[in-house]
């Protein structure tokens, strides 16, 4: 049986069995946690028995994962509705509107405090781990695939634990992931991560192998994950950052490397990484979440020195080039449990630079990331929060419009905050950029209003800002229209009257 | 002279000065940063010679502390014009309307940060440190008085140091700070403290003697804090309190003596603490930012065995009854510079309880500590977000109305957000407390209103709830009403019609 060869602790083998027979482990009601982070490294053939398994049979669980998963896994166990709750992070369509209509009690929560709030009682015990597995070792140790999340976590937590082999997964994988799981307080010590590329956990993860109660095998690859090429917009975005940057380092402000860098998914992010290729930067360091194809392209060109993250979410033909060239990068990655890759502690203490995409920020530079109008869910907070409050320098990028000019990013007020204006350092649209560092309110308006808004509304916030200081205080604001342009947006799809 | 005998380094009595000729020293457009903290431990005459000599001479300057300052030194400089920028929290009512009406720029900072935020360019270098004293050793080391703050940093970073010896500070004082400096970055390692009562550094703060330009000498003392008795509301928040803690001990979620608790400043804290008095907890340990008359009390009764914090702010009779007894106490209190007191680091690893003050909530959980009606700034978001984000649980505690029930503390939305739903684990009122932890904000908002409200409220919260539902989401809104309560109060003094 393909695959048997992976699981190298013989004693192992007949624990194997299909997918639709592990699946009926699982019961109803029960806390599950399964391993996937950034749509990668996700186990997929047990869950998608279980989407099946629960089209005829009651069965409800809470699912906690590391972060998103790939294979539409969510979307199909929403549909199957065995999704009773659901946290810390998802980006499916299909889970998003389950959400939205309080279908799937969701609980959005920072990525590096769920395994202690669940290790402390906060949130409730984990019952099973379902977990992608590279191989289990000699020793038992569990090899994670694509992304190590809270897999580490549960497997501790669990009361059992089914282990998938992954047999899509590259082998020479083995060896990428830094596992370390903090002790449970009052006796936990630092975390000792002094640099970006300090090792200092196991490459696999430790299982009382009595816990094991099932392996299944899987023939089913991760996603691959296409990136939009840079548009004009983005590409502006990213010339503004770098020549920040420039800036900053001439001042003496920053160190020449920058330090390490973190920067969230998506094609904005991917867009001011690729600038980094343009730039006379060089011995970069990231201490991210996600690793994506800006980071291999910039280790390939020789401007990466180092990549620490919790996941690899690559495009196939990325994929393919890293797998088949890994030996370029094997002692320049590390995958860690997002305990460590989000962890507040090491991101203060290495001095981060935080890139993040805001879904819109106000005129104070308060940043919504997940709300759309204040109520609609988008996918979560994700790390920004665990980088922003910490990082050495925190910075929101997007684009100053949205839906060809009927949304403005640039709002008076934030319908939803999940970033405030003590954490945010800067903020980028493709219209400039905003400093915002040891500013005060009423200044920070002015620089926000200045280099961040689209010239269409540019006029609007301003004025709304001058009749609002005539009314004072620190953080001037009319309450009657502060909400007024999100409103508008609901009832017309824009935020201006034509 | 009185005082000369404190600065027990000879060689620096010919720097002994007037305050009013040492104030010649700063500067027209200077950095100064002055040593206080929660009222307590804050030079005196510099700072007043200072204000003076701002009334017939231009003088603006930068002002950065460590928290609050006590004897209205911020209303007496505010009142002399002599402050542009002030850092990173005051509560001063004369320089709280200069803030609010733009005419000085606050920049309300979470306290753990400041100090990183200037060693690191994100704030202007400080120019002149004046850091109160209790004494100066043999060996040039100053000892603080009744706080640490950011008195070490400030002399570290600072071009020179006014210092200001105490002569009402009791020279007993020496021995219980622990001043301890984090390392610039790149080369930081972890904060060692591993227990609340670790020691890390040294009783004094190091000086290159060079730096100092003048001592003074001050007889003026520092502030007393009277504390309201409890009232009905504060004790019923203060029952709700201990039997949630006493209910977790008993359901094994929380340790006997439950961990370090730190608690906000201010009488409904002051209850709060007080309550512990008369539970059956023991072994109580403090990791906090302000010590007060509470904290000695808990000590005094033996519930409390040990309290960490960057500050004492006391009453005049708990202050005299602490010096005459110092012996009880010396061992068992230790005064830290902010950066580790309010340190996410050491929060996340000692796994604090935090228990602050909210201004107001909202349904979803989302809590307000700093704006009136989202506008007026009240004092600043001090510590409440360095706790709040890290703490093993998150607490925040008001009455539900206020102003005779004109204001609810229970809104459908804050009109400014400081601690968003993800950081908010438990809210209490005189009403009774809502156990947030792993709910979703559809959940959240009906355990808040039931359990929090004020009876007077409930009904109408109820109805924005359910009408908010009916439109989707998340976190389900009515934009146009969602800040209507604060614009009705801004209107006409309540938030509702009567």
């Amino acid at each position: 049986m393909n695959g048997l060869d992976r699981i190298r602790l013989h004693s192992l083998h007949d624990k194997v069995m299909p997918a639709a027979q592990a699946v009926q482990l699982i019961k109803d009601g029960a806390v599950v946690g399964m391993s996937g982070f950034g749509g990668a490294g996700e186990a997929k053939s047990v869950p998608l028995a279980l989407a099946d398994y629960a089209k005829d049979h009651p069965l409800k669980i809470t699912l906690a994962t590391g972060a998103s998963l790939g294979n539409q896994i969510d979307g199909r166990l929403n549909e199957a509705h065995a999704l009773a709750r659901r946290y810390p992070y998802q980006a499916d369509p299909g889970l998003r509107q389950s959400i939205n209509a309080g279908e799937v009690m969701y609980i959005d929560q920072h990525l590096s405090e769920m395994a202690d709030n669940i290790r402390h009682h906060n949130l409730p015990q984990i019952n099973v781990a379902v977990i992608a597995a590279t191989a289990i070792t000699e020793d038992g140790l569990i090899i994670p695939t694509g992304s190590s999340g809270n897999s580490a976590n549960f497997v501790e937590m669990a009361d059992f634990v089914i282990v998938e082999i992954d047999n899509t997964i590259n082998p020479i994988l083995e060896g990428i992931h830094d596992i370390y799981v903090p002790k449970a307080r009052p006796n936990r010590g630092p975390i000792p991560i002094i640099q970006a590329s300090d090792r200092i956990g196991s490459i696999g993860i430790s299982v009382d192998l009595e816990k094991i109660a099932a392996i299944v095998l899987n023939d089913l690859p991760d996603t691959s994950f296409a990136m939009d090429e840079p548009d004009t917009e983005t590409l502006a975005i990213a010339q503004h950052l770098i020549q920040f940057f420039e800036a900053e380092v001439a001042a003496g402000r920053l160190p020449e490397n920058l330090g390490p860098l973190q920067s969230g998914v998506g094609s904005i992010a991917n867009a001011v990484f690729s600038g980094f290729e343009h730039s006379n930067f060089h011995d970069l360091e990231m201490y991210s979440e996600v690793l994506q194809d800006c980071t291999f392209q910039l280790i390939d060109s020789g401007k990466m020195k180092f990549a620490s993250g919790s996941s690899m979410t690559l495009s196939q033909s990325c994929a393919a080039h890293v797998m088949n060239n890994f030996d370029q990068y094997k002692d320049k990655i590390m995958l860690r449990p997002q305990e460590l890759s989000n962890n507040p502690e090491i991101i203060r203490r290495l001095g981060i630079i935080a890139i993040n995409t805001a879904l819109e920020f106000d005129i104070y530079g308060n940043v919504n990331s997940t709300h759309v109008a204040g109520t609609k869910m988008m996918n979560g907070i994700g790390g920004s929060g665990d980088f922003t409050r910490h990082a050495h320098i925190a910075i929101f990028v997007t684009k100053s419009v949205a839906k060809a000019g009927a949304i403005s990013s640039v709002v008076p007020m934030v319908s939803h905050t999940d970033h405030t204006d003590h954490d945010v350092d800067i903020l980028v649209t493709e219209q400039g950029l905003a400093d915002l560092r040891g500013l005060a309110p009423r200044e920070r308006a002015l620089k926000v209003i200045e280099h961040c808004a689209h010239p269409s509304y540019r006029e609007d916030l301003m004025s709304y800002f001058e009749r609002a200081c005539e009314k004072g205080g620190q953080t001037p604001h009319l309450l009657h229209e502060a909400l007024s342009w999100h409103a508008q947006f609901q009832e017309t799809g824009r935020m201006k009257a034509v």
